[in-house]
């Protein structure tokens, strides 16, 4: 039987799963921001992560529903409103469109979910399901990546503004306001984990949703290292690099 | 718009979805049968696919569950009875446990499903999710790679017994009757389909059901061609080369 930890055990052991587990981690994040990928390898990465950004609300919704008190839903409500933005704000949704854009993508294709890695729709429709059919402590652990984000956005967001000549820091608009967002959002979660989190067995729950959280994104770079990176694996119907530029983009065919 | 097809057609193309998009032809199948894997990596194969073998009664039951004649149920429960077995014969479950021992893994830490690749489970759990959550059509569809399975269990049986010394007869015994069960099944279930669909768009989603199968298949070798066969992308809680191995099992320490 594990033994109850202290609050601050248990933000500490969360904590310690993020610097071992986090996608910073990950040799295509650590090539993507030291601008050892080529264009197109950018652009299989801001293609295919577009998926995992065009479901955070959907996720987010499937939580919304299931809190029962209008504090816990007023607040939990402002990441659908991140994300999905409003009548005279662009939410992330729109700025990762952009990004796509700016890397030189056609936008259509892009929305179209058409390309993207079957590696890539297994693990974001994985998390989807996990926050529908867990318990609402693991849903809610499940987003604790974000408490790691702030400092990766900031490294990769010079890395690629330092290397690539096609990323500009209006490309990258995506990632401004997601370090406070992100902050936010995170100081509120690991709140409520530490609180609800009255038992041992709740405790493991909720190190192994953030894990298991750590597995999603871990798992979509895998997908993109073995398509792009690696030669010769690339799944039927995936994107071919050199298709769906947008208009007017001089693709680098260099892979 | 599509032009709707006829049976003789739609045939066709479904065939023709299997000889080229089965996992057949992928390339960690490929060395799998002809003997250029190492029995750490067979190891793994073993490992990894005991979770899709153990949740094909899951998958089957959500499809029992939607089934509304007792035909349908009795016809469709026969897969169950296959996997689970019976008081007096083995189920493809047990079989599968046993390959997995018979290649020198611990069966308890095979059955708890600990060490699996992330890729595994999320592409099995999107097979569940799939037969659950989409059309009944679309759920049986998803069956037809059975279509393929009898001839690609010959040619990688026969390898397997030519080329590894640690693979017998009884190691492989899982396959004995799963060819008469696959035609079985399937041609039940491309009866059906093709029966079934009978606008364009139906002909369609049974086509596009038996892709995304092939891709639930493919994404599993993908995720063990690139951690057990590429170097250096074990993900974290993975099976480790040379742990686990059964009582009195010298495991190969070449990888």
């Amino acid at each position: 039987m594990t033994e109850m930890m202290s609050k601050t055990d248990l933000e500490a052991a969360l904590r310690q799963i993020g610097e071992e587990r986090y996608h910073s981690n990950h040799p295509f994040q650590i090539m993507l921001q030291e601008g050892r990928l080529s264009k197109q390898q950018v652009q299989a990465w801001a293609l295919n992560r577009y998926y995992y950004q065009s479901m955070i609300p959907v996720k987010d919704a499937h939580i919304l529903a299931r809190l029962d008190t209008v504090e816990l839903r007023r607040e939990w409500r402002e990441r659908i409103i991140d994300h999905d933005g409003t009548e005279t704000e662009r939410g992330g949704i729109v700025k990762w469109i952009a990004l796509a854009d700016g890397v030189g993508l056609d936008r259509e294709y892009v929305m179209s979910g058409k390309g993207i890695l079957p590696g890539t729709r297994f693990a974001v429709d994985a998390y989807v399901h996990f926050v529908r059919d867990r318990t609402l402590l693991e849903a809610i652990a499940s987003s604790l990546t974000e408490l790691f984000s702030p400092n990766v956005i900031g490294v990769r967001t010079r890395g690629m503004l330092e290397h690539y000549d096609f990323i500009t820091r209006e490309t990258l608009a995506y990632f401004d306001k997601r370090p406070v967002q992100a902050k936010r959002d995170s100081d509120f979660a690991l709140s409520y984990c530490l609180e609800q989190a009255t038992r041992p067995e709740l405790q493991e729950a909720v190190m192994n949703a953030l894990k298991f959280k750590c597995q999603v994104l871990w798992a979509q770079l895998d997908a993109l290292m073995h398509a792009y990176v690696e030669p010769g694996h690339l799944p039927f119907d995936a994107w071919q690099p050199g298709t769906h530029a947008r208009n007017g983009d001089a693709t680098d065919r260099a892979a």
